[in-house]
């Protein structure tokens, strides 16, 4: 039987213990709870958490405040698999999970259902009636899209390849260019940006009469303290998953990460 | 041209004298910026705010504080036609438009997207394949229990009427009685009651593993002191239109003013 | 145990006969099978075909060609449970299950997947992208709505209710008023009647610029010859859910007959 | 001004024909009405029909049944842009659109609507509450799982790829796996083939209980002659936008074509 090893992370990572538990698996860890003595050597699988890393240094421990060194990491193995977030561990068995297409899309459910809550949260009219731009249709464009006309949105989306535009015209959504959005008149009551590009520079945001600005890339699509200063309601909500549903965040890193597992034997 | 004179209220009303103006009626107020002096006497027709009253003594002006006593309408009105909330002037031409079926089903949206909102920010899971429990089939229900459907929730209904279990077999909702709720095992992870009577009594809640219990009646389904003794995490949320939403509300409101104004003509 | 005897009637009636069975209920036929002989007199419950009679004089017998005359029914009858569809036996304890909500709303399904496979078989372009008007927002014209909406038209529905036209707001349709229907230019490609009154009077038709003009209605709700001699594609199609989905159609009556059948004991 | 020549097709060409005139081309036509006279030596762009040739031989005209070899779009041919479907003019500056994403997903819409249309006319129960499994999440897959959802029925979707899982999940449908077809009971009352290879050998048709197995791919993924034999309802259904819908499909063929010249130039 195969053994893992748990290090850092949030309430997530208990989830994932408790999901792989469930399926014969064997797992210690290490700084995810108090006085916790996972052993890294001994172990043929290591998980380390979302973001494996905050400074580049110190494994992410927010439940413990343990100091575990990523050179720590790098010292005790050789050749165990090694399921990382957003970091990569050079010469060794190492997969970055958060660059996989089906745990990207899930977690776009949790972030789609958080930026609805933070949109009703800070406009003072409905989802329901509004006009709302989503920039970008991959993973994270899709589902809310999908969910804000649920809602009884008009919602037109920005893309850029021709399949795109044929899916959304074919799924009842309008459509524009990305690449056309500085020269637009964009008259949408909220805009949600999913992109990692800046898409909206700083002289579209000068005439942007929208209610609400909201981003959710995560290296930001415009320059959000420019936005604030032109007294638009504009703000960012990186990383919502963890936030706003921990627990659905942490069953679907555990699907990632026993699939990932099963794979390897 | 009819005079109108608005009297009181938040910043609905607001929206209500602007729509209005647009409509081409000549509005004023009273009691709802500060120093208005609408004259109730010389106006055709009287719009009070939501609520009316809160204390059944004077009329709700929450954004002046004035004081404005419901006597004084008696007082000062014979036949005109005043439009009023929760609240019913006798020997007065008066309707409670909070009572009008359309009025209520509008407001409904609002209510479930407020609904949801807090429904996001109080659990650790999305909506997103969440076992959900809505009591009732009004216009709460039917709007919030397709909302929920449309964020990918496993939706059941409580219902009573026979056309209604016909209805929710029709657009793909499980179903069960309300009045069986007492007997049964309510396994659901978030149950919203949208019913005005004790739909779940304290032994009910007893057995309750659900972990959201949210009443959205007025006059509440269940004992929420009760329901917090025994742990459960559980809330009340009225009057969500004019906290989640109060522009679409004041539009909401106002559009059905406008509509009892005309016909009144 | 009650005996109940199903006399006449379409494959339907054989759904019903299975399915009360199935309740351990005792169940006689007359005219159902050939050579059945089911007793009327010794029968507690007696059900009627859908229609019970199309001539006035006869059960409906289809599937047998026998001839029961409903004076049969008359004289054999007492006081026993008679279920009967658009038909009234005079001083009999009689249900006529056809004016049943619950039984029409379900049936409104078949008869909805029936008008939009016509519809689809009777034009040379899709559902989709279409301009559709759905003439009454009754049972049939909430769940064709609903359904031509989720296949990607836009869709209008006529109304003439004020909660009708707020739950049509709400749900994100856009609405008319059936009263108005004669003056307005209706510029859509297909259009749905179901309204068993004169919605779109001579006049209307000789304007309309649609392709398809379909009447789901029993009654009609235009000229049907007047409508194909302006060269218009016009046709009716009633009872479509006994042709399109026998045994969906069945299993609706089936539940509504034993529905029936338990609260009468 | 660029001149245009199409050549040969059926109705959809017609409507390609009008919409480039409508966009300020010269278009020439040859084979699509009777006597036209379209020159190819001295055109610039040439659209040939869906399909471009059923015979190998010579350029599909149903509509004049005009002998046009493909041999002579060669000879007098040099370095016109050529789009084509299903074929390849060697040498020659040729684009075969029936490969582009953004067409075949277009088209995939009247290809769904088309396969609901028959599914209803050979069921005997409807599209609503039925188990349907849809083989294949690829365009047409995607948008026909979809529309089946949106028409209340429970929809299985087998696919490959773990992103096509995740999309589902998040989308709220079940899924299961292609490869893993033949070994599992597969008790649906409607499947449908979207895939172009034999996903459904002889051994599984054999136990398969559903009352319709449509195939919609155009390569096959079963052998139809056997599941009849074996007495299975089984049919099916290729080239549907061109027979369902050939309006819609012209739109959609214009769109392309107008986008592919725009383009080039």
């Amino acid at each position: 039987m195969k053994k893992v090893c748990i290090i850092g992370g949030d309430t997530r990572l208990k989830t994932v213990k408790h999901y792989l538990e469930k399926q014969n698996f064997f797992v210690n860890t290490l700084g995810l709870y108090p006085d916790d003595k996972g052993d890294i050597t001994l172990s043929d699988i290591l998980i380390l958490p979302v973001p494996t890393t905050r400074d580049g240094k110190n494994i992410f421990t927010p439940l413990t405040n343990r100091v575990i060194p990523l050179e720590e990491i790098y010292k005790k193995t050789n050749d165990q698999l090694i399921l990382c977030c957003n970091y990569n561990f050079k010469n060794r068995n190492c997969i970055d999970y958060n660059t996989l297409d089906s745990y990207a899309l899930l977690n776009a459910v949790p972030t789609a259902e958080g930026a609805i809550k933070i949109a009703i949260e800070n406009t003072d009219f409905t989802i329901w009636q509004s006009n709302i731009l989503v920039i970008g249709y991959g993973r994270v464009g899709k589902i809310l899209a999908d969910r804000l006309k649920n809602l009884g949105a008009n919602v037109t989306v920005s893309a850029r390849k021709p399949k795109d535009f044929a899916a959304l015209e074919a799924l009842g959504f309008s459509s524009i260019n990305t690449e056309k959005l500085p020269e637009l008149y964009l008259g949408y009551d909220i805009i949600f940006n999913t992109v990692d590009a800046l898409v909206l520079p700083d002289n579209t945001l000068k005439n942007l009469p929208c209610s609400l600005l909201m981003d959710l890339s995560s290296k930001g699509g415009f320059n959000l303290e420019y936005a604030k200063s032109l007294g638009l309601n504009a703000l960012n909500a990186p990383a919502l998953p963890g936030k706003v549903a921990p627990k659905t965040a942490g069953r679907i890193l555990a699907k990632t990460v026993s699939e990932l597992i099963r794979f390897y034997n």
